[in-house]
């Protein structure tokens, strides 16, 4: 019996009660020591509201340095984990497994062999890791360009990841993507096709957006936008966690959200700051839309989509 | 240079005033020249506004007859059109023709060969026949189901058609869709990977989804998600336009609207029948995200969509 038949049999639970877990803005001073600090208080607050599961950002451990061409190896290399957990991040998974919560930390993560990712980090409640989920859609520039007013160089910083993939964890599907990745509806459609319930997101979003400042009125809408047809197209639960305010000069979007697989933003951030917003989530309101509108056995054709996976012909 | 090369250059026209020209409800006993005198009434009015593309609902010449399991071969044939222009249609491409205006127009095609499609025909402001788009996501089912209060049988009257075609018409780089095309990301992925910067939907879309009628209260939301999110996430515009209200005991949505690349609604219809609301579409505003944000060649890894357009594996 597939994973999904045996969960459909109702022997599972189901229900999962999950926080958003938005932090305000992290100075470029900020030790990690300060930063663990915000994150386990954030982590008891979404305990005590009975969360079992908690969503951190994108990045969340540093300011966003992509915003920086910083030719100081040594410097740059301070923004990065070589092991997650840490001696300084050590104390957030032992406060989480005492606790009993799960979560997800972005993170830059550089490997043993020297690859640098931007990464986020699942952790079961029990402690164990789940998955190392690398950042496929990496946005911005990879070379410095003065006309900006601030940089976006994650193509300089970090490699593609190997794709997308979903976990048995949390008595569901879960699948991750980080920031960029929300707003390509591949991302969604792979993790789909393997029957993920819970789709978690962390991201940094300058609302200016430099190259076309005509989209930065649009930044919420278009936010809640991906995610929403995500969520629906897909039969998914989605959570999106902003690192949001005005951080090192540069205002990025906050609008932490939980999107139930209807597409209903069902819980939604209203500062810009550290906050927490939790939901009910019931991984078997996806089989309201993966039994019936999207059944993708039923009714997709794939023949008709080989353009989607060819690689571009030059122009 | 490319097609789109060519139209950047600003030689060309590229602001098209389009019309969707919503209907209510067909009876079943209506005659083709009474639906005809219709769209005609609806042609005119778009003209009046300055309209030089009108797009009508999908199988707007007859009531949407895959609501009933139809035995009678005769009866059957007679919601199909073997030519279109025919005998009764012929005066709304006379009078488009006239006009100077251009429509899209959907029917239940009966070909030569006797298949039998859910098309679209798009025709240029000089009457030349641009293209007759054959729905390729054929929903509900092909057997009578007697539980049901009314039945969805297009899997019984309807072959799906090829695939997502792009056409050089109307100044710029149309694509359409039918219906349950637009809530598959496919779809829009197929026509914006060919540069697509105009899809025209029509739609019948009862709003009791018996399958699952959770949905019914969100059917209104999810046609504007799938549709504000196909546009923005392959920078087109989308006009969707919906065959409405109570047509022979069953409510369809309306809800017609014409959605800008940002994924913005920028006209909506407000009643459920005969309505028309148009749009300037500058097809310049593509450009503003298929040069930045979505720009593909730049930011796509289709090696890591694979499983799209693989074959579902048995469960």
């Amino acid at each position: 019996m597939s994973a999904s038949g045996r969960w459909l049999s109702g022997t599972f639970p189901r229900e999962v009660v999950v926080a958003a877990a938005q932090m305000g803005p992290v100075a470029r001073g900020d030790t990690r020591a300060e930063v663990v600090e915000r994150l386990i208080t954030l982590l008891r607050t979404a305990h005590d509201r009975g969360a079992e599961l908690v969503v951190f950002p994108e990045l969340a451990l540093t300011t966003f340095f992509p915003r920086w061409a910083i030719d100081d190896v040594v410097e740059l290399d301070g923004y990065f984990e070589t092991h997650l957990p840490g001696p300084a991040t050590q104390p957030l998974f032992d406060e989480a497994k005492r606790l009993g919560v799960g979560f997800q930390l972005g993170y830059a993560e550089i490997t043993p062999d020297g690859h640098r990712y931007n990464t986020a980090i699942l952790v079961e409640r029990d402690g164990t890791v789940v998955s190392r989920y690398r950042k496929v859609h990496v946005p911005g520039h990879d070379q410095e360009e003065p006309w900006r007013a601030f940089q976006h160089l994650e193509r300089r910083y970090f490699e593609p990841g190997p794709g997308f993939q979903v976990h048995e964890a949390f008595g569901g599907l879960v699948g991750q993507a980080t920031c960029n990745d929300r707003r390509w509806p591949e991302t969604y459609r792979v993790l789909g096709l393997q029957g993920v319930e819970l789709v978690l997101i962390g991201y940094n979003t300058p609302i200016h957006y430099l190259p076309d400042p005509g989209q930065d009125r649009l930044a919420g809408h278009h936010n809640t936008l991906v995610m929403a047809a995500g969520a629906y197209q897909n039969g998914t639960w989605v959570v999106g966690v902003a690192k949001g305010g005005v951080e090192e000069g540069v205002w990025s979007l906050a609008e932490s959200q939980i999107i139930s697989p209807g597409g209903e933003v069902v819980a939604r951030a209203i500062t810009e700051g550290d906050e927490v917003v939790i939901a009910l989530v019931d991984l078997d309101r996806c089989w309201d839309y993966k039994r019936t509108v999207f059944n993708f056995a039923q009714y997709r054709l794939p023949d008709r989509y080989r353009m989607i996976t060819e690689e571009p012909k030059p122009d």
